[in-house]
């Protein structure tokens, strides 16, 4: 077969700062998912994306090439609408456990195809299959079953949704250019359009803990994802949420689980609770359900009982107990004080580091493993006082962790000023 | 063995505009080299490399860490200086065939490690296999032999030089990564450096027909490397040289040999032979012979007793009669003037489309393909009259060499201003 171009003149376009045609975007994508374009060329064309940008047609262009390598999804046939959300990952973001169940309990369907965690930030598989018997995978009829029953699923992506941006995510994590905004975008986005929803709300991270350390890079990720899927046909909204301070008080796999329910059972984290049911109106407000308050199906136990019914509809038992670490140690206060600032960075490396997540695709994850917060900035501390245990199963992992928290918080005279969570709304 | 760095961390600098350190490049080189770092890695941070530069330092440093990689030579037993030339490859540039042999007669030793051609600018070896008999590939021992007794070599480079700059090659050729100029700088000096030339001239080149096409450019690759050879402890000089037309009458391999032939005669081209002397005086210079006349040696036979003493070395017959191509076509003039241009680069991938270069490693070249000018830019011209002759053994040729050649020259009323082929001295 006769290629439309050779490989070299497609990245010297862009190495040289044009945009790329259409034609030459079809090509480069497709040719990349065959093997005609290798990874050595396709790595060399990312840092030249990278370092000289797109444009948005040449991203659009780029998010629906990656879409045709594979299969798209239809749930036009349930019975609901449906709505999907997407965080761009964070330290202590347990948000889609409590949230798919309660958009579900509101008469919305959330077909939630997830990851594993990578790096510092968790994965919600990784936290889900901490619960006893839970599996990940299930059959596409499994999925839409559940789907129409249930109203919410949260399994493992399959292989045949957009496999070129399955292919090219792994050559950047090697490669140095995962920080490239066209490319986070449409990698996400080609996911979330073949996927299928009908809606999309997108929790776009801002602070140390996130891929998007300022809110203007933030911003441009936002504006460029929302901007892709209203093109597509996918009512899309975006929130700016802050991650400079971990989620919640946990982080790690059952860690966030426990955090997560007690959530569902009309408890949990302020913070936690505020973003959940912020995402979750956005979700039944973009698929066009604007008669249920959210807050009210947390309260009253309805999203609890859809999240038990979703854990066991893929063979977890939601009343087992959770597994725990094997050991732990207490981190304290030097001080006495206000606590005035805490690294979600910082926490996330911790918490990898004592074992909650992997250094390359395929490790093992320990279920127990993580950092558990006593005090977030505001708070009052007492020198002496207990501010993070830390929990692992392998103790010569401490010391590692303690290093990575080393400066990681700050105690002063007087309490900062409070930031809220949800910084901007994008799009709708 | 643990290894000093992760790939990733020196991409992600270089991606950030950082400086690299000396224990960065170190061991990026050799790991690259070892295998370590994936060539995907290496291509991204190529990449990162052109669009972001390295300073001088940086290129010093990579140039070491690739000499590191391999062997070095010593010709400091040979009873003569030596000095070697390199041309940063342009078309029509058989300059190297009359050189060597034309200092080798004034007494200083000239290496010429060489290589074969891709693209569209020639490789003297792909010249001089058009010889009957003549053999490319010696071993260290016959070179030295012959270095000594007749002052000139002309063969293949061994694998042991610089092997990290063969594998960064290959991969910067298939990933639009050529034309850096902290890339390209590092790839020759660290070869001729390695080689162990006690002088080294450069002609750099600048035009269409160059990898330079602007001056400044050039200049920056020729003070880069004036630099690097002068730091190393070789004595070196770089001519800035015009390449916006064609080198001579002739591009393609006996075509050239002939011409080459004829400026050892005595005869040939005025552009050809002007450069060969000059080249010729800046290596004696640089070797600190100070009293021998080139132009003196070409005109009296004995730069072609010691042309035709070194081909006959290595089993070629230099009397033998040359291959030619089995069928011709002759494009004429199209209205009587003047001939104000002649596109050097069109005339390269015209002759590289008849068969004279290859498009890819390994592929064979035919001896007698090329094309042979009949005007240079400044001659009259009539309407009819034959301006070029293009050679080929394979006539389905004819047809993409003549679309290389549309708009390639110009025919006006006045003739230009003649442009000197010297254009600047860089060094010494």
């Amino acid at each position: 077969m006769t290629e439309k171009f050779a490989p070299t003149e497609i990245i010297v376009a862009k190495r040289d700062g044009h945009e790329l045609t259409d034609d030459q975007i079809d090509w480069v994508v497709d040719a990349y998912t065959r093997g005609v374009v290798a990874s050595e060329q396709m790595s060399a064309l990312a840092m030249a994306i990278l370092l000289n940008g797109m444009n948005r047609r040449e991203i659009a262009r780029w998010t629906a090439a990656m879409i045709a390598t594979g299969e798209r999804m239809d749930f036009s046939s349930l019975s609901r609408p449906t709505a999907d959300k997407h965080s761009t990952g964070g330290v202590g973001d347990k948000i889609t456990l409590p949230l798919a169940p309660l958009v579900a309990a509101c008469g919305v369907a959330v077909p939630q195809l997830s990851g594993r965690g990578l790096g510092h930030t968790g994965g919600t598989l990784d936290k889900l299959e901490s619960i006893p018997g839970w599996r990940a995978a299930l059959s596409n009829d499994e999925m839409m079953t559940q789907l129409e029953d249930l109203g919410a699923v949260i399994c493992a992506a399959g292989s045949g949704l957009a496999p070129a941006d399955k292919k090219l995510y792994a050559l950047r994590d090697i490669t140095g250019t995962v920080e490239a905004i066209p490319l986070i975008a449409s990698s996400i986005m080609s996911k979330k359009i073949a996927e299928g929803t009908g809606a999309l709300v997108l929790d776009v991270k801002v602070g140390s803990g996130a891929f998007m350390k300022t809110e203007s890079d933030a911003r441009e990720l936002a504006e460029t994802m929302v901007a892709l899927g209203t093109d597509a046909g996918v009512k899309t909204v975006a929130l700016l949420t802050d991650m400079s301070v971990p989620l919640g008080l946990t982080a790690g796999n059952a860690l966030e689980v426990r955090e997560s329910v007690e959530v569902l059972a009309g408890g949990g984290p302020a913070d936690v609770v505020e973003l959940t049911v912020a995402l979750a109106r956005e979700m039944l407000q973009a698929a066009g359900v604007h008669d249920v308050d959210p807050a009210e199906a947390l309260a009253d136990g309805r999203a609890m009982d859809a999240w038990k019914a979703m854990i066991r509809a893929q063979d977890g038992d939601p009343d087992a107990a959770l597994p725990t670490a094997r050991e732990t140690e207490v981190v304290t206060a030097g001080s006495d004080g206000v606590l005035t600032s805490l690294d979600a960075y910082a926490v996330g490396v911790a918490a990898w580091r004592l074992g909650a997540g992997r250094s390359r695709p395929g490790e093992s994850v320990q279920a127990g493993a993580g950092v558990e917060l006593h005090a977030k900035p505001g708070d009052t501390v007492r020198a002496g006082q207990p501010l993070l245990t830390l929990h692992t199963d392998t103790p010569e992992r401490f010391g590692r962790a303690h290093e990575a928290l080393e400066g990681a918080w700050a105690i002063g005279d007087t309490a900062p000023q409070p930031s809220p969570i949800v910084l901007d709304r994008i799009g709708g």
